[in-house]
């Protein structure tokens, strides 16, 4: 433990991938969880497949990217 | 909040996925959550890769399609 | 399929939670579902568990009840 | 119900897929629920998207294949 | 790798999740996974809070228990 | 987006749960994401319901606390 699923949008580069899960598992490790116990599951989502106030992103939120 | 996870057979239509997001949203409103504050997420899973009663949907369900 | 996850706020009445799992089934219904096969699984989570915008939910949105 | 939700790393074979499925099934059968009841769900995620100890599991344990 | 989220109804006892944990991953050693690298995380779920073909299992399975 | 799933032992403090939140959210605003659209959802689990290489952590790891 811990266990942190990451649901983010399509596009998420592997740049940010690895600053979220190396940033994710120091901040535990700050808490006070042996940095070894820490999984990191990114999970990317089409912006087709991402609702937000009934529509899907895509539509939306169509200029925005992911970082 | 709230946040809907909604987890379709893969091939599920574009169709199909805008009036999940729609109709979940449209719900949770007329329960009393404003619409903006509900994220839908919908995650296709190949039928390779769901299993009902032991077996995969691939094999078991094999002439059953996704809407 | 298809199974969904739906995630709120502790405190959720069980009027909400009737209509919540009859209404995403009615709707997964008229996509092309059979009825029987929707499962809807709701978890209650409490406002202290709830992050948004980097604070707990129970300060942030302190004022703020599930419907 | 159950319902189980299965994260592997991608790669992870057809075989093994069927044995997981199958498998997970027996065993909750045999604790006691219908076998028909039992859904089974595999993820299959990226050794890029999974983070270990702080790093990516494309880079922790590069030469560890699913099996 | 793997992690898998088990869902159960409430009452789900306590002789029932070791094997659950046990068996889950006394499977995945088969298919070739070492057992260290196994996670299962059981959740368990009220009957009102799961939803079957438009009904909380509370209602329309008031007589079934869990294992 | 993003969304984030924390599993955590029951037993996590609140002071822990403040930072978590408050710290994934800054990481995610550093990789580029607006604070205010970072959600955190943080779901304690009984050590009883955690399974670690086949043995429940409150067995395995019976002298362990979460921080």
């Amino acid at each position: 433990m811990p266990i942190i699923h990451v649901y983010v949008w399509k596009g998420f580069s592997n740049e940010a991938k690895k600053k979220a899960i190396a940033g994710i598992t120091k901040l535990f490790a700050e808490i006070g969880v042996p940095a070894e116990a820490v999984e990191v599951i990114i999970h990317e989502v089409s912006k087709e497949d991402w609702g937000v106030g009934g529509e899907q992103a895509s539509e939306k939120l169509k200029h925005i990217k992911p970082p």
